[in-house]
């Protein structure tokens, strides 16, 4: 059995509110329960943590590291685009992450195109919507960089 | 049925033989066996093309136009970073499709870290190697911006 | 009756403590009082919210959706110049915001001439001391961009 | 009695003709009509002055210098990009000066998210529409950098 | 019949006089005359416009829109790169525009490269000597963008 | 009798059928018969080539030299922004040339802003749609740099 | 009797865990134990404080602004690189502070190179290891700036 | 006899009155004086023009050509650094220039350390205050680039 | 017995024919004779391929890995400077190449300067006409990098 | 024993001469006096070193090495932000160096806030005045990267 | 008597023998022959240094210092452009000084439109050959910044 | 018989000792030794010189001018980089000159990849190790530009 922690970074806990032609019309929980039904649930135990916090994402982080999980699919939001911390913490922690991006971000405000924590994972997914993280969980489950 | 069309650009017929500790020891023939083996092929017809000539490509991707074809998986190779006129191209012709790297972009040289193609596409994989194809067509079929 | 929110960015509960030839002498405490004495208060009903912590910023503007605020006037202090994630909070709610400055930004240092944040206000005050924040609850209430 | 005066700079006598999305349909006299309306007349004499050439701007400011006027309220249009000229004038007199801009100019082209003239001001507001005009003459009466 | 003006911008009074080698012998008026010449009487009245003072090209700009002039063709000289005053007049009338260069602007110094005033007009032409008015006065009459 | 050949770049064989609102739904086929009635047939001779091959355009443009072609009028598509053969190939040969592009590259994405091919033609001509070349006909019958 | 406080910003919680090559195998409490020891406990007394989370930082700063601290040794970690706020917040309060990081930041990633902290800081050291904030301390005590 | 014509630009009529700790105490016409009273009045004859109009200094500059002065000092203020449009009139008209600037343009604002103007002149002196004008003088005279 | 084979890109079939004040009067046939008549026949066997096609070179750099050639001379003309395609194939095969520039390239315009083809070679040589290719020959033979 | 070495760079022989409110009022014979006296002198014995000449501290950093000194304690002044070829010997040479600025470079004009040398030493230490040389002796003695 | 002393940087020894069309045929000698003859030698004592070391530069400008010289002109040569140590000694030494280049800077390559020297100098003269440096010793007398 | 002097710049004189795995363990007298004998003494005559002093190769290459020497090989180290003093005195002198570089700039730091002294000489060689002089001599003799 493998153990997957899904995180959202900060705003994603008000998808499915906010700016829905961007995102749709899903919320979260829709989301994380769809993520949870299109794994297999008898290979990956899927976990979720949802925070505004930079920090308490590093926090998480660094407890996932204790928890010895397999994998971490993170979409860091906004500070996928500044958060040098988000990318060190990834980094120090032996734990392979894929970073996932619901809407396609080079179609988007040209600070988007650019992310400071994807060096610190195994690769990034962007563009496909919610279904981006079910890519994400295959991703850690199957690639290798 | 649906009909999915993988493009490998410039170089990608040297995978296997080139840089191995970048892109792996498979080489393009076993990498397009996997991606047959791994899709269902109730569902999914694959077909492949390579070239190293940037002007095949958005030749191949008009005459994919015509074919209606329903996804397209790409990876430009080297094109990625200043093809603007394959990303033109791929704008022009109505037809899904999604942008693959197999190595993750944001670890190598600079000039790999953006894509002059990926605004006209459903979004990007990177970082995954072969496996990333498959993730690609997934998205293809099941993935929406 | 309107319900308006006064927030107050990182350092400015140090405000008539810290460099007080830039920010006057006016404790926050002070400003705020000012403000509440400046406004109609038979017509507006200011509240008051200061946090040196991004995202609790962020799940403040979230819980003003939530209470159905009808304008929100926000000083971002440093945070106008690299916080994303605020910007998308802006965006991702439905309320009215102006974005207030104290000082005359661009007086100052040039990381401070732009704003990150403002691209999701109503539009933007600075230079005018803690009256500004008094402005700014004027323009939730008359303006339109 | 404080005398203010308004200065609105080129293509602003077209207002309420062109591009009505961005600058509503009010005419620049309707706009002044209004502010005049606005404040308080027993204690504020507003006066107004419009060109679409930059030199006569220059011109009235250092005209308002010699009739000692107590405040300036002036929207420098497109000005406000490259005329370092204005910038030069409005330091050369010691009339206190606020810059007004209907948009809110960090929603626009990025050529218009920054200001050459504002280092000269007590402060800039934009985004409010016409009634920025009534908070500029507010922030002369009672804003202190 | 169709009323088109045309308007040079500074410096183009001293055509023929100054920099020969790169703008050729004629002088303005000589320009004028060749246009004139060149367009079929019948169906076009052209009319003609110079000044050296922004402002009022900015006024006379105004003034076609209150004259229904069909169309303008102008050659902004050096406003081109930073008249972003003149992008703004353009944009704010209802009058086609083409905008007209003697020279080759990719030929000469970098700052010539690029036009602040082209994104409001119909098209751009460049490099034809005298010659391109003309193309400039049939480019209103039969080009859309 | 001259001798004029159309060079059409890459995707512009998709013209009529991509992106139409940029670009109009006539076919490649209707503007070349547009421009072949356009122009005075006892005067003028031309000739269309189309390919997306970036070098393929440089063999056309070697071998017109050797047909003593006594003009060119190009619309490089997306190699306009990138292809310094084409540049370098234009300038080896002794042809005058015009750049045409329909749309007005000034009020598109900014990396079609600039032409690194201009340069080695008499001038260039965008944002009149098909016409556009009818006027590079023109130009290259009449127009010296 | 002076007080020192030692502040480790994101991920100095990791040392000895993290990227061991970089930063060594002591963890962080070896290193507060040598930072003890390496002082004269006569004449300095030391305090520590980690944390994740920006604002939490800020909030110990204000803190040891009301107790009276004598000097801070901070190690902002990739705060260092974008926290503008912490900057305001060493500015804001009136200790003599000292930047230290434990790798040369001039032998890593580029963004590594600059900080925003080190301007209200009395000075920087970096690439010294563990033993950096022995430096730091004694720069506290008899550096002046 | 030699006729010079003396050019001092926008804002420069309120020498004497603005910013006094960086132009000193004399006003126009007292510089104005000191300039005529140390040139040899035998040899030279001085004239002088202000104007805070870009285009009446254009307009200034050709009346120069055709009553055939024999040297120009100018100081174009703050159009040294944006009026390509006065770059053009000296370049356009015969007649040996000087570009003078009273403070070290280097010392001041990083926008004022370049000159778009200066091209077009024989040289430039900058930083000697108002007697950089006989300075001036005296390099039409004399200087030879 | 070593073999080697000179590479020209594109436009180099014009040699002789274009810019002969820039490259000489030498025809590439002309050029090629040099080369084998210079370099010891007894030792090296060296072949020629030019093509003005991005992908041929390619192809061809993949024919020539198969062939083992010993070594590659290859002047990338205007690929120099774009074509990460060709940077990727030299860098796929494992010939020692050596990059050749007949002019100085920092002699010529900005873009000339820099080779994104150059990081794939041994070494590069420019500056010195068809000999280039000669010392080409003998650093693939004698030098080392 | 340990041998360490000062090396003082361009204009440091002018300390306690030159700018007094930057570097204070100590000349350089006081300075090294006081470093002399800050170390133990049973462990370290410190020789000094002053050039003008960016070469001579290049042969001075060449002796060293045969010297077979213990560490070096260098201060680049001006030469810190271009001399690649002191970058160069101190890479080439052997010895553990640490960079010294008596101010703190962040505080001061933006040319000054990077290194050039600073990635060929152990590491930088700017900010603490004289005593910073004291800093750099220790960090010789006691640090590690 | 006033001291004043020449200073010319590298390659100006060369003067009359190098690129006689830029710099004319007056050797270094003749020059300043023509200095000494233009100066009023009863008031001025010019003497001449040249270096083409840019340390033995900045050891005249300290002599200086000591010999009590009351002015320095001073052409750096292509010192001008990357020097930070002459400007660091010209601002520690405290006599006026003054900075010459005999062409115009402006109209030369773009690395020399700047200089790092000038902000430590009363200003600069450029563009009037050799006289330059006599308007440099009247600029030292009379001119004050 | 010809007189060609190989000029070795900074640190060169360390070849063998310092950074071996880049420039191999040839000492500079080695390499001297090895140049002497790979050319045809009946032919040319070759001498050395070698400085860490930018001055001192400025005064080389003079003397060089004066001792009439008919070529020079010179390998400026990271002079390359900034010194502009000795791109003007290769200008400055008649002799054919050629810029080496034993490793390849492009592979190394982005600071190397350019060069301010190649425009003044015939051509560059970059990347052959020691034999690159071997290479720079026979260019000298047989190149042209």
């Amino acid at each position: 059995m493998k153990k997957i922690c899904i995180i959202h970074g900060p705003n994603l806990n008000f998808t499915g509110i906010r700016e829905t032609s961007v995102y749709g019309s899903q919320t979260l929980d829709d989301i994380n329960e769809m993520i949870r039904n299109s794994v297999d649930q008898s290979v990956v135990d899927v976990s979720f943590f949802q925070s505004n916090i930079e920090g308490e994402i590093i926090n998480q982080l660094q407890a996932l590291h204790h928890q010895q999980v397999d994998g971490i699919v993170i979409n860091p939001g906004a500070f996928t685009h500044y958060s040098y911390a988000i990318r060190d913490a990834l980094a120090s922690i032996s734990i392979p992450s894929v970073e996932v991006h619901m809407s396609n971000i080079y179609k988007r405000e040209s600070f988007r195109h650019t992310s400071v924590t994807a060096p610190s994972c195994l690769g990034q997914i962007s563009g496909f919507g919610a279904y981006g993280y079910v890519l994400g969980v295959l991703a850690v489950l199957h690639g290798s960089a």
